[in-house]
């Protein structure tokens, strides 16, 4: 099992992994603020060590998704999962079926991404990319619906990683959290 | 700044390093179940892989110390902060002075550990060691009080690690965790 392992003192971290040679440890990170120990037994003071270090980093999660405005926003929230399919590509040939005969081809990418504080406190930050949806896939670069969407001329499965990020929802919304970071 | 990252997605994890050059990222442990992401908005689902990351490694602490019987089991849980002394060294020379003209010398090293679950559950495990104070320190191993503590005609300073595990507070209470964590 891994633990986090909530003490700065080497000899101690050193007696922890002779002993439990069969567990993995995870040190306490920098930006641990090590908690009053105010208890009045020896337990209670590993109790009050442990719960500080308990949610001691922060965590970054994302949800995105593809919202295609002829099929009513769908797949959006179960891009992951549209149609049951497992692959990308089954995905992305079952949203091309859904497509046949519609002219509207409009389609947005959506990213938000939750940036959860060990004090509880939330930073949201939500970004789209507007552009179509091609005819035909194109282009092996990307992952999921890249190869379905196009911006300015290219899919996104067409692009490098550095031009994806420039413009892709995802690349906004993570640019847009950096900078919520920094006003912190 | 280290962030925890709430994806297995190797695609989305390799923007964030590209997009944040300037922090740390920490992917998430094998052990982590991945939550029903049923919210209704992209917000809603990365709110709650973020929420469910949020404590996702079980933690160890320790706390521990050495009771004197004729100090009244000082230092006890002020081991670490005896006198107000910043060293071990200071503490040492601290604590004979306090010893001088008792003849109880007995003395135990405890120690707690307390592991706390994402879930809330706790496995605590306490230990001791009896043994008595020297009138000299002797030994160069170990930390603390170990150039004071003597078990068996030993200092628990002038012990191997290998030597002082097999005997020691702590040794005695991580091999009882192990046991504990054994039977989950």
């Amino acid at each position: 099992m891994k633990f986090l392992i909530a003490t700065t003192n080497m000899g101690k971290i050193r007696e922890f992994y002779t002993l439990m040679p069969e567990h993995e440890f995870e040190p306490l990170p920098i930006a641990y603020a090590p908690p009053a120990e105010d208890g009045k037994t020896f337990v209670e003071n590993a109790r009050i060590k442990a719960r500080a270090a308990a949610g001691v980093l922060p965590v970054i999660a994302e949800d995105s998704g593809l919202c295609v405005a002829a099929l009513g926003g769908a797949p959006g929230i179960f891009s992951a999962r549209y149609g049951g399919y497992r692959t990308d590509r089954e995905r992305n040939m079952y949203l091309l079926r859904q497509m046949v005969g519609k002219t509207n081809r409009a389609a947005c990418f959506e990213c938000a991404i939750v940036c959860v504080f060990p004090n509880g406190r939330e930073l949201v930050s939500v970004a789209r990319c507007n552009g179509s949806i091609v005819q035909v896939p194109r282009g092996d670069n990307g992952f999921g619906y890249d190869p379905l969407f196009e911006y300015n001329g290219s899919t996104t499965g067409e692009m490098t990683q550095g031009e994806k990020n420039l413009i892709s929802h995802r690349g906004r919304a993570i640019r847009q959290l950096v900078r919520m970071l920094d006003r912190l």
